[in-house]
């Protein structure tokens, strides 16, 4: 359903586990990140009404998360700080393709990658970190993110037919799983 | 209250009147552009909380706005599109300085003057349109874009003094007034 082509590795889990404070900080900052890139997606393609629409459900919804996120640091105590990004949202924009629709397709289905890979996470950490708030607050946060995978990769049929998007996504997906799959030695929800 | 130096001439009412399908176009961009300023203003400044919760707010309030014109261009078969947009906005954001924490400064304070300037402009759409749905909706809007003015002003004193935010209020409330009464062929929320 997810699209992914790899899961996530043990390692992953251990080096979260011992850094679970710096994992919610960079939580907040994916949830930003998802509002965001809705947002700019919307503003490209503003004549394309299934989009824009989606778009504005998917800001609302992302910011809701991050609002839940800066809930659980504050009452944690822990600072929303500027925090080095890791390299996989990086070397996944490097993917995108210059010309339209190619580029429409592209940052659709690379969000919906990057929204697959965070499901997968999530439903890690639900089931694997100790903290009871934690792992229940990251189970919540599954079922939306799926949706919001589904909305991706269904737009992005609107720009290309289904067998190019379908094409298109399993190289990209290939392309994800590589990335994601040479880790980050900074702790992070996609390292 | 909303810190301008000049009221918008009976010329604009004159030239919206005739275009009032364009200027709902319009509108929706702006409540978009808006959205899209507090949410790229939050990304710059995460590490302020009040800064960031505040724009948080601002970011969904703007996107409930620009569904409700949304729905409006909908039931009246209007496309929402993209639209040459006027030069109120570029040449204020042309006032930035470039070193912080006089950008954040500046930064706020000119979100904040647009919205003051949205806010006066709705107030004299709700008072002349004679479309009634428009007019009461128009209306609608006056408080919360106030408030966004306030909030912007309050946030820039975060970063400077009183004083040399109520300065520099002045020096680029007086800049918006040139640039807002030099008007604008494209009728415009701000032409």
């Amino acid at each position: 359903m997810l699209s992914l082509q790899s899961n996530t590795h043990q390692s992953w889990l251990l080096q979260v586990a011992g850094n679970l404070n710096e994992i919610l900080v960079d939580h907040a900052h994916c949830e930003y990140k998802a509002a965001a890139t809705a947002m700019s997606i919307m503003g490209t393609y503003v004549d394309h009404r299934d989009l824009v629409v989606a778009m504005t459900v998917i800001v609302q919804e992302e910011m809701e998360h991050f609002h839940l996120v800066m809930k659980i640091l504050d009452e944690r105590g822990i600072p929303f700080r500027k925090q080095r990004p890791g390299h996989y949202g990086r070397e996944l924009n490097a993917l995108l393709r210059p010309h339209e629709p190619d580029r429409a397709v592209d940052r659709l289905l690379v969000s919906g990658l990057i929204e697959a890979r965070s499901c997968e996470r999530f439903s890690l950490l639900a089931t694997h970190v100790d903290d009871r708030e934690l792992s229940s607050f990251y189970s919540s946060l599954f079922e939306t993110e799926a949706s919001h995978h589904s909305t991706y990769v269904r737009l992005a049929k609107t720009f290309a037919s289904d067998e190019i998007v379908k094409a298109r996504l399993n190289e990209l997906s290939a392309a994800e799983s590589q990335i994601i799959g040479r880790g980050n030695p900074l702790p992070r929800m996609h390292s």
